[in-house]
């Protein structure tokens, strides 16, 4: 089922016209229209008397506060004693709040109910909070790190619904299993040139088609305008336009050394040196933005050879 | 000053260290570390026992919800019987509270107290809710319907601070007086293809420089995916990254009879031909956009001749 079709039969809780049911999509009219003839057909809906009105049995699995609230203790719980980021990796992991924010997103854009996702890189490890929700259809983990892949083994077992992982370094092409298969695609991309680049190609990659989503994090905290500016034109390339863009939905869980200070020019003058203002908020943040497939393009970058320096 | 310098010192309001202003603050940290550079040699700010203060006085002029309420009934008092839209202009105006979301918006980016706005197009009077605030250092108006313009001279009086006002057709050169001088526009494009362009261009050319901001409204609900990724690769060409999105911030007063479904093809079936269910909610929505010019690009599309049709 499109994700249009999933937006409409669940907001169709109680008969309702055509203003009520546009006012609460993001969907443009001629879409909207289209979806309801395909769901009229195939006799999910029909109209009476003016007002649209579901036919049929149509769960409406919205992910509730409330029931947020059982995944947040359920998450806390899984991910104790989660591997420490390495550096190599450029890792550092977000808040089990962003993560929540995370999921609040998703649902109100139709991206988690009914969905099938796949998490490029899950550092954070956001995919056992996804799957905590039992909403989506598939999920799967393509991520390099060993460790961060025997940690999600060994908590498979506590999750209501399965959980596929691939060992997977993003210099390589997708495994054939992943390709032009999800929904919705996420990633917390590196911020180099190459690096920010490559983890979308690889999210755009798997997509399914027109409609479908692409999720990632970007700071304004280390990425320059230019650069911010640099990876839109490359959204734009790949067909991808941005829809959503929350600012500072991510605080970061950083190492106690604070290496990104340490790497800028003129900042020492503003930290102690006897380290005594360390870090003792999260203080970094990124934004999370959303970019949805347009059918008409299909341009793809250049692919970066295997063991290239994509970290720098 | 600076948009980021007002940023900074507006945040002050006590001796904090590096990371609890960083936290507080959208913009790179080579620009905020400059920024501070800056601060410091002119006295305005010092670093004392790794806790960073203003010396200065500097009025923390940010928009309450409490006197949001105040320009709330001001505006609302100020904007009866206002002209009604015209549909040759393409028309329809906001409700009062997507006004004062707009207020919100632009004092939580920093794009109010001490800035000069130019609003190319007000069919929304966003500009007495503006000048209401009494935070700016400049207002004005380019709008091409005289009675607008009329209604506006008329209650000048009635505000703060001094509105410009300027008869405009944005299909000629912006005024001189107009030209590279604004740290914020606004507009409400037509979303035709040449219309949406011709908005943002005039926009973008009223702007002072790097940093300076452009904030238009677009919607779901009547431009198709395909022309929002246009749109996009026009804003990128032009040197403007989208920075943040809003999502249905607008909601429109919109004549009783609908021009907007009659358009669309197919939807007849889902509204009742006796009226019954003419729009009683407002059900239009649209997001707010904002994109922040970028130093390295300055590209400029062709004009359109004087005259020309840009509402079809």
């Amino acid at each position: 089922m499109l994700r249009i079709e999933r937006a409409i039969l669940s907001r169709l809780d109680h008969p309702m016209d055509f203003y009520e049911l546009v006012s609460g999509l993001d969907y443009d009219l001629r879409s909207i229209i289209s979806a309801l003839n395909g769901l009229g057909d195939r006799g999910f809906i029909r109209v009476r008397d003016g007002l649209i009105e579901r036919t049929v049995d149509f769960q409406d699995r919205r992910l509730t506060e409330a029931a947020l609230e059982v995944v947040k203790r359920e998450f806390a719980r899984l991910t104790r004693n989660r591997p420490e980021p390495v550096v190599r990796f450029d890792q550092g992991y977000v808040t089990v709040e962003s993560v929540m924010n995370r999921l609040r997103v998703l649902d109100s854009r139709d991206d988690l109910a009914g969905a099938s996702l796949l998490l490029v890189g899950d550092d954070d490890l956001t995919s056992l909070a996804v799957c905590l929700t039992g909403l989506p259809a598939r999920v799967a983990v393509a991520e390099i790190d060993r460790r961060l892949l025997d940690f999600l083994d060994q908590r498979r077992q506590d999750l209501p619904i399965p959980l596929e992982l691939y060992e997977y370094d993003v210099r390589s092409p997708l495994p054939a299993k992943l390709l032009e298969a999800f929904d919705v695609s996420l990633c917390d991309p590196l911020e180099t040139e190459q690096g920010f680049r490559l983890f979308v190609m690889r999210c755009r990659e798997a997509l399914v088609g027109p409609g479908s989503a692409l999720y990632f994090g970007l700071t304004d905290v280390e990425c320059p305008p230019e650069r911010w500016l640099g990876f839109q034109e490359f959204l734009v390339g790949m067909g991808l336009r941005i829809t959503d863009l929350w600012r500072s939905l991510h605080r970061y869980v950083l190492p106690e050394r604070d290496f990104v200070l340490e790497e800028i020019e003129g900042a020492r003058k503003y930290i102690r040196s006897d380290g005594r203002n360390s870090p003792r908020i999260p203080w970094y943040h990124s934004s999370l933005v959303r970019a949805e497939l347009v059918s008409a393009h299909k341009r793809f970058p250049r692919v970066v050879s295997e063991g290239a320096d994509i970290y720098h």
